[in-house]
């Protein structure tokens, strides 16, 4: 394993052959036929790999995309890729593959492999010291079909992070269309309320996240009672302590929802914590 | 403006210059951030031109993609495409471009512009005639942010369109959550009752299509009452005539919707001829 300098140029490769553009005729660009992983990468080892291999695996069944040696093929991938020392971010995309003009798959679907590695965001702010959220107006539909899965159909979650800019507002959280608090643009929502872990169910929307699912294991570690349900803004509000995940950062503390301020509380701490030991010795 | 031989290859044009792959980076396959319209070309004239580029262009102002001097670019693309002489497909993809690892559009976007020019599918078994449905199972959700427009996050239309196998059906009637019927996975859905012309509202899913509206006013100029509502199955099932449009099939009129037969009935018959008309002269 090589190491490459701190700002390092994206490396990218199709079906383990370096390439940085894609057919004009995939099905992931015709109709956003596919599914994609982003891990956090540390010193050349995919953070919770087996666990971002399973969602994987979970959307190809619903997709209808084969997953045949998908596991050993990315491992061949990830051998051909220079790695840094320390963080950097690792992109798979896997789309149906090729497939001419209509929506049924193409039999036998030869599916596309795309990993892009590039360097880690930095966050000069310290954010995972907290971070001020807002409520986004965009709704959420209800497609149990489509929940869950990390797949490539986000237009919803293009239109409600582009409901603000600038750099104070960290993230912005998102509801759907039955008025249930569901996640963040690019994050999941877990709360702290009178000694439970709460986490908004996602049988009809959102996404199921890896850190979430390592967060509600730490959380029954730590004895905490895990309560997974529907909840409106004001049971989110009502919490005691509110925080964010997702692979690339870990946990971030909310200490402002709009104009309701929040302490960075001890569970919050105590779970990141135990979280960064969880992604170091993965 | 040249002809080609009746086995045509492929022309791609990104952003005017011929290319046949596309970033990795483009927000297009990352999210679906972009649209498409499906042109049937006729001697190297695009049929219903403008109808299309106005359904584009609403599009665009959802999606918040730039359409800054949008119809004059691709009026230029079109001059540097080879059309054959009779029928021909046009696929025009329009994403959002280049853009990161976020969801929040870049400032400025650059969006790319993709034509896709291919030969027409055909159809020897004369579904102009009569063609038999089936229904999805597949529902799709209520998410009026993007209802009526073409974007490319169509994985509703590939789950319901891969629930079957062989050419004997030609298309699946789609319901939404509420139970609605919708329209076809590829077409909008029309049908005569008592004498009105129906199609299902598009408020809260579904794709406006040009030749839906185009038959809306030919069905008014032949002195049907043009009804837009929310309809169940069993509506549908109790019409008189029913007939599935696009653009590349024109009308196509159903003879068997499951187990229920219907005549290819007098209004789908002269909508059918107006359309032909009104094609061919545009």
């Amino acid at each position: 394993m090589f190491t490459l300098p701190l700002l390092m140029q994206p490396q990218t490769l199709i079906n383990g052959q370096a390439s940085d553009a894609i057919g004009l005729s995939d099905r992931g660009l015709a109709y956003g036929h596919g599914l994609f992983e982003t891990f956090l990468v540390i010193d050349g080892q995919p953070v919770f790999y087996q666990e971002h291999l399973q969602r994987l695996f979970r959307g190809c069944k619903r997709l209808g995309i084969p997953s045949d040696c998908l596991d050993s093929l990315i491992q061949q991938d990830l051998q051909k890729l220079v790695y840094p020392a320390g963080r950097c971010v690792l992109k798979l995309i896997l789309t149906c593959g090729s497939g001419g003009r209509g929506y049924l798959t193409p039999d036998p679907a030869s599916p596309a492999r795309i990993l892009i590695l590039t360097s880690m965001p930095e966050y000069p702010d310290s954010p995972e010291d907290g971070i001020r959220v807002r409520w986004c107006q965009t709704q959420l539909a209800c497609q149990p079909l489509l929940s869950g899965i990390k797949h490539l159909n986000r237009l919803e979650q293009v239109l409600a992070r582009n409901e603000w800019h600038g750099t104070d507002i960290r993230e912005g959280l998102v509801c759907d269309t039955r008025g249930f608090v569901i996640e963040g643009t690019m994050s999941n929502l877990c709360f702290i309320h009178e000694g439970r872990f709460c986490t908004p169910a996602l049988d009809q929307n959102g996404i199921e996240g890896v850190i979430r699912n390592q967060l509600m294991q730490l959380a029954v570690q730590q004895g905490l009672k895990v309560e997974v349900s529907n909840y409106t803004p004001q049971d989110v509000l009502s919490a005691d302590e509110i925080f964010l995940c997702n692979s690339l950062i870990g946990v971030w503390p909310v200490v402002a929802l709009e104009n309701h301020q929040y302490a960075v509380g001890p569970h919050t701490r105590s779970l990141q914590a135990a979280l960064t030991q969880r992604m170091v010795q993965c």
